[in-house]
């Protein structure tokens, strides 16, 4: 097992990564105050790891809550479902939430935890890569609203993270590519060793070579963890950096509707449109966009964004949350491994946003 | 113009009492970073102060959100309006929200200011007594469940309160004395000079003497301030004290319907209950008890507990907040103007839910 604080004063926390970790009582007995524990979960991973789970909670008086399995579902209405659950059993202050599931379930669980009488402790236990290397740590909570991704939210630190890299056996491939392109985003905003690192293992990581993607969990978290003590509540752009791909990706994702890209797919694609326009804006070269497209392919992700107007993209752009005085700022890479929040002229962005296939393509 | 201020570190405000604050630009503007603001109003107190308020917002985007008046709509339902208002605006980290309205306004506002994009600033205007001197000041913020009243929220404190007493022309009777409930909580609770000045001042109160009005506003804000100071997250019961009478009020409240019962009414019989369980107990006498039923009767509040079993009241009670490790804590008063917060007895906790018209008055 491996174990890595994330340095936040008095809400600093463990994160535990390791094999068989879910069922280990010792891990998570020490962060339990209280003796109600709601684990919430979702209709895929609860029937796979629930019980395991149960049964390292001791002598807990422990309730559930299954949310359904998506993004779809990661609303007010579904988020209601989770303070019904606590007020059903008389859940108290002292309670515990878990969150048993991937970065919807983490995200809606915290939340939940931040709201439920103005705030109880919990736990984060996440059950896909994606939610292992970044939506799990750091404490950004939230349910989606129609008009906007993650608009209404939280920021709400776990009592600890705990990483079991078994659940990974069970994680559809899908998933598991959109995961690696949270990986990748690490390299691309901070790590350039890393991204190396990645380009020679990307083959082991799709074939779930174990120690590979233990390694890339860990030094994924690594990247996380050192982002979020240096700006914890995204006051100074630190923090912004690990959106990466996330302004693209979100309005690919508001306009197609939740879940029907994968947030990581979502999230590659926009990434390479970030590369794309860090090219226009004369800080990468092409060869450098060439390589983003390359090392996503290689994890097997989308790099062709859906057909949409400029206009369109434009328009669910606005409502970011990095918009600052009207202004749209971008997370963009000067280097490969060095990203910055910036503006950018209005006619490169467009260029970028009509690019579609050729992105990264070598002319 | 009076000024206090609730020391609060980084996150202390003025508040401004006196009259005919409404309409000045140069209390509001220092406290508005962004140029984007959303008034959120109801359909009562809107038609009245609306134009006002936005008059002294000068060259701000001004948007509006009109929710339905009463603490009926207190839910996750109606906060949502608050977020598509934002949302459809394309409001961004930079705005700042304004509750122009009482208690139901200014928690939900709070609420929405603290999770929309994880935090935007905001400013109270309360337009009740109730909301002037007591949930507008503090921080509290937060939305009701079907299962338990406030049971969802956030500690968000404004950047600035503003108390105009001239808006108190426009309140029915009813709630100008549900207002007064909570300023008689301040005197029963930490402040016996203030409890006397009350007995002797009920009369001008009832009547809107404009000179005791403001007495009795200041007085409370100070006292809501001094205990939010010592005590901002009630994290050491300091805070709670402030809740006397509000566990057996809320039971009052979920089992009648949300605002079938205005909140000062549930409180001031629930103080009263409060102050006949603290007689039980051998700390208050039967004429502290008859003092208690006879300043809410000057005030012309409710002392009678709608009919319920004990047990269905033991059921509402038990989602109270300040549940701790299965044990019901309730604030009660060691003498009239000194609170604590203790268990009970649950032979005599019975013996006050079944005394009915009883309570208070002379054997």
């Amino acid at each position: 097992m491996h174990t890595l604080d994330v340095a936040l004063g008095a809400r600093s926390y463990p994160i535990h990564i390791g094999a068989g970790l879910l069922g280990q009582a010792g891990l998570l007995q020490p962060h339990i105050r209280g003796k109600q524990v709601l684990i919430v979960s979702n209709t895929t991973v609860a029937p796979l790891y629930l019980d395991r789970l149960r049964a390292a909670l001791g002598d807990s008086v422990v309730a559930e809550c299954i949310l359904p399995d998506g993004e779809a579902y990661k609303d007010l209405a579904h988020l209601d479902l989770i303070f019904t659950a606590l007020l059903k059993h008389r859940f108290n202050r002292d309670c515990t939430l878990i969150a048993l599931g991937g970065g919807v379930v983490g995200d809606m669980t915290g939340f939940a935890a931040a709201a439920y009488q103005r705030g109880v402790d919990f736990i984060q236990i996440p059950t896909t890569l994606l939610a292992q290397v970044d939506s799990s740590v750091g404490g950004k909570t939230g349910v989606n609203h129609a008009l906007g991704k993650n608009m209404i939210g939280a920021f709400k630190q776990p009592n600890v993270v705990i990483i079991d890299t078994d659940v990974l056996g069970t994680l559809p491939d899908r998933e598991l590519r959109a995961g690696i392109a949270e990986v990748i985003k690490y390299g691309l905003i901070r790590d350039l060793p890393f991204l190396e690192w990645l380009e020679a293992s990307m083959t082991a990581l799709v074939a779930r070579d174990p120690v590979a993607l233990a390694d890339a969990i860990r030094r994924s978290c690594e990247n996380k963890a050192a982002v979020v003590a240096a700006d914890e509540l995204e006051q100074n752009d630190v923090r912004a950096l690990l959106n990466l791909g996330h302004t693209f990706g979100h309005a690919i994702e508001t306009s197609m509707g939740y879940g029907v890209w994968l947030h990581g797919e979502a999230v590659a694609t926009g990434m390479l449109m970030a590369a794309d326009l860090s090219m226009r804006l004369g800080w990468l070269s092409a060869s450098d966009v060439q390589r983003t497209r390359g090392i996503l392919l290689q994890a097997g992700l989308p790099v062709l964004p859906p057909q949409m107007s400029a206009d369109e993209y434009l328009d669910h752009m606005s409502v970011d949350k990095k918009v600052k005085d009207g202004q749209l700022r971008l997370v963009l890479l000067k280097h490969l491994g060095e990203a910055v929040v910036s503006t950018a002229p209005a006619v490169l962005l467009r260029e970028t946003l009509q690019a579609g296939a050729a992105l990264g393509v070598p002319r």
